[in-house]
């Protein structure tokens, strides 16, 4: 008899729940439900800066998607039942805090803050909190230069305390009315097993490792005299958060009687600590160590994992090197690019080109797909919504250089692809720089999936050889198979990841690899990529030539408060 | 009785006749045909950098447009009669040179050429010929830097003997073939006037001043000792040049009896010497001292006129001071963008945004209206066609910097209006700092009539009042004024431009003030745009950071020629 895991992977447009079987990694079923608040899931204002996404889409998600996938199975195998699913695993978007009261129900489904988006969860994306990342660094510089040694010398806008903060300063009755604030991977598990306090939630070692500066070394998260430091309230609320993390794969419960009936799946079946989106993908594209999974969507992770025995460097300029944030055993590294499709996407829906055979990812792709590298002459920089490895700077922004006037859609389509493979480049030469061997490069995600033109442009930029995950959902699988290893072996799953990933992960058959040709001129060009990267991503750039970019977004910050 | 003259048009993309009345500059029909060969009367390969005009063109637009203004004449005023023309005056794009064989003929129309892009006119925008320009300015610079001290310091690709040059190397049978070789400006006259042979053709002061050198300081173009040191051939070439050239009111001879037949206009009638179009213009918007007058089109060209016996130091990166070149009597100094509304055409025809409220240029104008200074955070630069003032490069590209996640389409369109705006304070500056000071500014052509939100961007970048001609069409009533001066008093005309100009032309009524709190938001804005002005722009860069425009040229066109 079959046994399935089932991987719930909320993401920023849509939830996916995905039942796999636990022998093989076969995908039984999977059902994936869009958010219906905000623009495609996300809660947007007039301050570009701002994103969020509102909780009861998160509950709402579950049910449906629950519910579908095991119709779905119940389709797909007339022999599957709701009973041989043993267990759940959950990954979700981060750092998106969501503030909540003392049993963890969201401020957003209060009616005091009906339509307050700082109420709502802060998604990864929101920018609204670089001033408040500023002051963490700072602040952290100063008193505790170990916080920020692993997690890249730079605390991110992006991050937990930074938007927690930022809610304190800017909107300090949402803050006060809060009890605690949470990470969506953290808030999802409770969710299901209905755990009744949220003081000293177990949590998961992944989000809070990488996005708060959880280490069980200095006691879980920063200490309260540091806390204080940036607020009081902040070291108040200390006492309410967890003290300790867990792995993937550590069972924190079962899930409760009510989503039982609810969803039709068996009550009290083992509920895995979360992760993020992305750490689960890379176990589910098969992780192991010289492996760089990159889940390259909106934006892009790239996880590498690294012996917890051996000796690691701190690498600058990493988003983060978290000890069992990805496996149990092994450091987990985490890099990324903060926008990847998001800048396709922005080209394709905000720009909207409709000049010669323009208009879709597919037909600019088919276009773009008859250039030769360099022929454009065009350059881009990635930088849309800032730069995440190795700058950790969210005030940068895009560059586009080169035009003339006959610049086609088609080859600025090419050039911003270009410009993320470049950017992808960077961050496989500082992991180099620092030790960590890429021996091997797995791809994840729907760009991955459907886009042979940018693996192509991957593999011509970096060299190497682009390989891309069997399963189209990786992250989903990730999560599942995290659910298969909390169920553990007596139940039909797994006592480790590494079997688990053995018989449920696996690449597929076609690769891309580089063309000597197009290296050379990749090369050449990824040179100028690097002379503008350094130039304009220079941090303490006040008194350089390149402080155009920032002055540019004091000039924007001032006409939009003038008017 | 009234008494009219006639001025022709030659631009880019169409030719138009203007029948003004001598008295007040009224005009009284006008007739416009746009040319029909290339696109948009353009001749394109897939070389980038050709542009090309058929002068097929040249000759059937003269007809048709003389024979229908003159029969709008009759329609608008009962008693107009052809014989109330007293004179024409010819005015064309620059450098537009031509080769023809020993009678003018232009060896476009020879069969043994047909479709040969190298016999048509080189249009001014052709930027083939970059090569040799570099090469003609470190010739100079070597051995003749007084050839260069009085056009900008650098000879450009865009200008006369880059193009025959170009021609002799890449297309040595087209110039094996070519008598000579004639600026459009000049052929046009002589062509009406049926002119038997090219040698010692009589040219126009204009175009040969300010695109080939020439100067009767120095007897004429360069002499032979100089172009043989390019080519041999070019000194064969230069005995069967010009030795004199005309202000315009010169009347060349008058019109031949076979174009009288064909157009219906009396045969005789005096033709004055031709004139590049936006000197024509500055006529026809009323240029003196102390005026600048910007004739704003797909490029901009910036005029203005000193007097002869004052002082006038070199003002390096103009594009010439040339005696006579505008109004006899005045050194006429030509500064210039090398694309304005090209730089709009292009995103909106290459590009074709379509996303929220942008199409057309008036659906993006409008949108672009609702923003205040600074408030996009975008910054470009005005280079997609290089830069012909103040840094005399064609080999610059455009560039855009600031885009988010967010940028919309008419944001961008703001950017690339307040970087053509830039570019036009850049050159304002560089006149006052070398003494020309600027008093007033009038604006002629389709943008300064059309787009308000232009002019108010023009005004505010630049702190001053912005103006624009009575007459939308500044350049062809320039040429009419020629036309009347050519015919003199005695024919009902004028004997000097002063009294020409001063009955003929004017302002209207609406102008454009600067606003404080915009201006000073651009005056910050300006600070950046200068910086990457002054980084990218740099001119020996091989050695700098900056290399990365002409970097990317050298990659792109190595990308071509080996594919």
């Amino acid at each position: 008899m079959s046994r399935y895991a089932l991987g719930l992977d909320y993401g920023t447009n849509s939830v996916r729940a995905l039942l796999v079987d636990v022998a093989d990694g076969g995908e039984l079923a999977v059902a994936v439900w869009n958010y219906e608040h905000g623009r495609n899931g996300v809660v947007l204002a007039s301050d570009p800066d701002l994103a969020r996404q509102h909780p009861a889409d998160y509950v709402k998600g579950a049910e449906l998607t629950i519910k579908q996938v095991l119709r779905a199975a119940a389709k797909a195998n007339r022999k599957f039942r709701p009973e041989h699913v043993i267990g759940i695993g959950v990954d979700a978007t981060g750092s998106t805090p969501l503030p909540v009261d003392s049993s963890g129900i969201p401020l957003a489904l209060d009616r005091r803050f009906a339509n307050e988006p700082a109420a709502m969860a802060w998604l990864w994306k929101d920018h609204t909190s670089s001033q408040e990342a500023i002051e963490i660094t700072q602040h952290a510089l100063a008193h505790r230069p170990q916080y920020l040694a692993r997690c890249g010398g730079t605390y991110s806008s992006e991050w937990f305390f930074s938007k927690i903060l930022h809610c304190k300063r800017k909107h300090p009755k949402v803050f006060q009315a809060a009890h605690t604030w949470v990470e969506l991977a953290d808030w999802l598990p409770a969710m299901l097993m209905e755990t009744q306090s949220f003081d000293k939630l177990k949590i998961g070692a992944c989000a809070a490792g990488h996005k708060a500066m959880f280490n069980p070394q200095w006691g879980g998260y920063p200490d309260a005299e540091f806390l204080a430091g940036l607020d009081r309230d902040l070291a108040a609320m200390r006492d309410r958060l967890a003290t300790e993390a867990y792995p993937i794969g550590t069972a924190l419960g079962g899930l409760s009687e009510s989503w039982a009936r609810r969803t039709g799946l068996p009550a009290g079946i083992p509920v895995s600590a979360g992760a993020l989106d992305a750490h689960a993908g890379a176990v589910g594209a098969g992780i192991r160590p010289g492996m760089l999974v990159k889940i390259i969507g909106t934006s892009s992770c790239d996880i590498m994992v690294h012996p917890a025995g051996e000796n690691l460097p701190d690498i600058p300029g990493l988003c983060g090197m978290v000890n069992a944030s990805v496996l149990p055993g092994f450091w987990g590294l985490e890099a990324g690019q903060s926008a990847v499709g998001d800048i396709f996407n922005w080209f394709v829906n905000y720009v909207q080109p409709r000049g010669p055979k323009a208009g879709s990812h597919e037909a600019l792709t088919a276009e773009a797909a008859k250039l030769a590298p360099g022929e454009s002459g065009l350059l881009a920089l990635d930088w849309n919504n800032g730069n995440r490895t190795v700058l950790v700077d969210q005030r940068l922004t895009g560059l586009l250089l080169g035009q003339t006037l006959y610049t086609t859609p088609a080859e600025i389509y090419r050039a911003l692809v270009e410009a993320t493979a470049f950017g992808a480049l960077t961050i496989i030469n500082r992991l180099e720089e620092y030790g960590v061997k890429v021996r091997q490069i797995v791809n994840c995600g729907g760009i991955a999936e459907k886009n042979p033109l940018v693996m192509q442009i991957y593999a011509d930029v970096t060299g190497r050889v682009m390989k891309v995950s069997r399963s189209p959902q990786a992250c989903a699988l990730g999560s599942a198979i995290a659910g298969a290893v909390a169920a553990g072996k007596a139940r039909g799953g797994y006592n480790s990841f590494a079997a688990a990933q053995k018989a449920m992960t696996g690449v597929k058959p076609v690769e891309y690899r580089s063309r000597p040709k197009a290296h050379k001129v990749y090369s050449d060009l990824y040179a100028l990529y690097k002379k503008l990267h350094d130039c304009f991503g220079v941090k303490d750039c006040r008194e350089s030539q390149f402080d155009v970019m920032k002055r540019l977004l004091d000039i924007r910050n001032a006409a939009r408060n003038s008017k």
